[in-house]
């Protein structure tokens, strides 16, 4: 039952993170003239695109690998390394969705990092970037003790989902921003409500409810790995739930 | 040791909030006139005030009280009462703070409700209120059994850490906003960084540490009212602390 459970919690999230992937590309196909790779504005494109597909919907995914009943049992190995290999895809990706927003500036002699969301953006980027790597140096490299991956798991495990609420924050800040940008030299401002608005309104509505989602699987307590007393139990679960 | 190390992070807690607020109030006083209750402008300064005041300080106050060790022994009404009149404070603040906008936008026929930020806003005010009327239905009131409120706390929990994140993320995109409407017109737009645009850019990135701080508090296990089996062990740690 708790396992079915789990399992359509994991079909909602899927389809929502895909939801929210699509109406960002469909944003800005539709009304911002698709992408190129130039540093023009249709390379600025990327930027949100990039940065949803990262920082919120792989990072959730790659978050939530320690969830999937399969991985309470057997070997963490091949686990820890997809959840790292992963994390280590949507920072490449959130690297490029960087490089798409740095080089659209430099083309049109826009300053870098002004904004209260580049600033929120940069510093999340960057508490990614030393997480991913005390991560890997200390959870999956085989120098540190028990003593020490127990100590810093909770922090770990903090730290994770509050990038993921900080990435949130940012995509909301960022699409808020680019909608007075776009809309104000328009036909219709913003404050009309038009169709653009409205739908990238939405779009970051759905950011944020995936998010939501994605934080209350990776803190609910009854979808974590169980300690090794409760093994056994879990075990029988995930066998009456196949 | 436990105890000192917690009552260090409430003494930070509360000069980050205070200085938060303080902050808050500054820029509308020295960069935008000051306040007044009139459908001005200057009633507009009254809304990022009275929301960081209230959905960001006093609701992260009200939060923390279980996390105080005197509330882990002894009777829960007086705390549970506290608890709840704090929230109930907040909420009437957060009332007054959206009243603040909706009379400025009235008065300078603006529409309401068209910005991301306000559509989030709005939402998570909408929230917080279920939150304190489904809290003080089960919690305070006698009627609910032991079972429902069990059940319920995990959510209530969630919950109540999932509305302060989503007002960091509306003060984040409410404070971008306002830097963008108020240095588009002026001599020094928000991409030249201003001394307004750092001074703002700062005490949103304060918020923002401010609610991982007290998220991470509010999360910490070893920081919540320990279950009934450990209470001897924790009494024994309060008096030692004191």
């Amino acid at each position: 039952m708790a396992v079915g459970w789990f399992y359509l919690s994991v079909l909602a999230l899927c389809s929502l993170g895909s939801i929210c992937i699509l109406s960002t590309i469909y944003w800005m196909r539709y009304w911002h003239g698709g992408f190129a790779w130039d540093g023009s504005i249709l390379m600025f494109n990327w930027h949100p695109v990039l940065m949803v597909t990262s920082m919120v919907v792989l990072y959730s995914a790659a978050s939530l690998v320690y969830r999937l009943p399969q991985s309470w049992v057997g070997p963490r190995l091949p686990w820890k390394s997809g959840h790292a290999a992963m994390h280590l895809l949507a920072f490449l990706l959130t690297v490029l969705g960087l490089h798409a927003v740095f080089e659209f500036h430099n083309h049109a002699k826009i300053p870098h990092l002004y904004s209260l969301h580049s600033w929120l953006g940069i510093t999340t980027v960057f508490l990614f970037a030393c997480q991913w790597f005390l991560g890997f140096s200390v959870f999956l490299l085989p120098w540190a003790s028990m003593w020490l991956r127990s100590l810093l798991k909770p922090i770990h495990v903090f730290f994770g989902a509050s990038i993921l609420s900080l990435a949130i924050a940012s995509v909301v800040s960022g699409i808020n921003e680019k909608l007075f940008f776009s809309l104000k030299n328009g036909t219709k401002s913003y404050s009309n409500l038009p169709s653009e608005a409205v739908f990238a309104n939405c779009a970051g509505m759905l950011v944020v409810v995936f998010g939501l989602l994605v934080l209350y699987i990776l803190l609910a307590s009854s979808w974590k790995r169980p300690e090794p007393g409760m093994q056994a139990e879990r075990e029988a679960l995930l066998r009456g739930g196949e």
